[in-house]
């Protein structure tokens, strides 16, 4: 059998690129020839955890049946979030912590999804169902994956599992995880030198939802206006993506991580469904979302079921 | 919060009504609220592993969304085996051993998968890390799926994990796994008194491959001529399904549980791909398949291939 390829989804975050790292490291104590790759580079805050650990960044692939005809996902299970020509490989298993949709396979496999807020937080409680120790650099990973994706356990989707795995990763990690985390979290808002285009495509994905497309980018910050001070060239950037790629609807959300709200800008069609969806009305394309800082809880279902109707 | 509804899929086998009863029992443990139903009646195998071990059968539903808003699936994730409302209710878990096709929630969930030949095999996984003691008649139900989806451990679709945790179960049970699993694998050969519709509609089940809808039919026999000696009726009533229900292709596997092979009866189109799927010539409508007793694993993805050429 050719070696497998295991990788996280398109534009990856720090849990995409670190969740297929750890799970490499598991498959391979439990004899698996893999090897974790990335869809795309990774980005400041990612490279920031890559650097405190000294581990080196996954190779970027833009196809992978050219090299293997097994592969594992991490992280994501949307088609349109994975590698281009997923459809053309066999997919061993996926480990993951979002909804399901757009995702099938031939032949059974294992799949393993929990509620809760970081794929890391999952691949942990499988080291330990495998009785398999994890090591200082690849623990110190998974700890910034889970501060990550719980904005250092701020998001409503953050569980008490994942407070109390990160505790105990904090410890064979060797950090303290307020200190590190804030660190690191904050490397991730380092936005000087990015252009329209790049900050929309920094943690950007794609969601099928009822017979709309729907682009949804989000970008943390610790001040709003480090992105809206450029509105306008989002925008544009916005319609000519929203054109270009047919997305009904581009939707950026700019969230806070030191005070936990989020102002969100939209574009598209029906935009009266974004108005719904979140109990507000679009000022010049904006509107604050108190309280809002997880696109997976708190606007990819509210907005589903608004465009269901 | 309402009770969650828990349940296999449509034309129950003997995996599909005590997974569900396994694992309500298990969800009862760990605090919800939880009730096994069943999408049908139970057939002659599993009334004779529920009378073994004094079990009701699980009650009847047509459609859960008039008494709940949530539900547990076992044994089945695509939409068209499971009830007829399935959209109109959440997703929370799911446990299965089959592809992933057809299936899709709005919220991240739990869904556990693994390529086992039984959906109780997991279960008994899931008793073991919430370190909850499995009861004798429980033990004997999940057993009996494990035999009857394994056909005695004969299946390629069995697992060393299936053999070992049956082992287990059939100490807590207190039976001899091959006098207990032959005898209750009998009963459900039983097919006296079966009109040609009735056989048909035993363990049946829809799958979209390609653009197509192909259903496939399996019947346990200890003599296929017990079944093909109404072939004609059999073949009557296929093309007044596949009219009446809009199925391109209706494939019957009748299978010796006793020689481990099956006999193919397949009407519809394209026909040619059935021959291609299998590398046989279909005459008078049927063929041999030697050494085919898993639609899972020896039917369903060979057809999807042959469908999507």
């Amino acid at each position: 059998m050719s070696k497998v390829l295991v990788f996280g989804h398109k534009n990856p975050d720090t849990d995409a690129i670190t969740s297929a790292i750890s799970f490499a490291y598991l498959q391979k104590q439990l004899g698996f020839e893999i090897e974790a790759v990335a869809l795309g580079e990774v980005g400041e805050e990612t490279q920031y955890a890559l650097d405190y650990f000294k581990v080196d960044a996954p190779r970027v692939v833009e196809t992978v049946a050219n090299e293997t005809d097994k592969v594992m996902l991490v992280d994501h299970n949307e088609f349109q979030q994975s590698v281009n020509d997923i459809a053309d490989v066999e997919v061993l298993s996926v480990v993951d912590h979002h909804r399901i949709t757009n995702f099938e396979t031939a032949n059974p496999l294992y799949y393993r999804a929990e509620p809760v807020g970081c794929t890391n937080t999952i691949i942990a409680k499988l080291f330990k169902e495998k009785d398999i120790t994890i090591p200082k650099d690849i623990a110190g990973l998974m700890l910034s994956a889970i501060v990550s994706d719980t904005l250092l356990f701020k998001s409503p989707t953050c569980t008490d599992e994942d407070i109390s795995i990160a505790k105990e990763l904090a410890v064979i990690a060797d950090v303290d995880i307020d200190t590190y985390g804030l660190e690191m979290l904050k490397a991730g808002t380092n936005l000087s030198d990015k252009s329209a285009a790049e900050l929309l495509d920094m943690d950007a994905k794609s969601f099928p939802m009822a017979d709309k497309n729907v682009r949804i980018a989000q970008i943390n910050v610790v001040d709003v206006n480090d992105v809206l001070s450029i509105q306008s060239e989002l925008e544009q950037e916005m319609l000519n993506e929203n054109q270009a790629k047919n997305y009904d609807l581009f939707i950026l959300v700019v969230t806070n991580i030191l005070d936990s709200d989020s102002v969100i800008l939209a574009l598209g069609n029906p935009i009266n469904a974004v108005e719904e969806a979140f109990n507000i009305s679009l000022e010049n394309n904006r509107a604050l979302l108190k309280g809002v800082v997880s696109r997976k809880k708190q606007v990819v279902p509210q907005l589903t079921e608004a465009l269901t109707k």
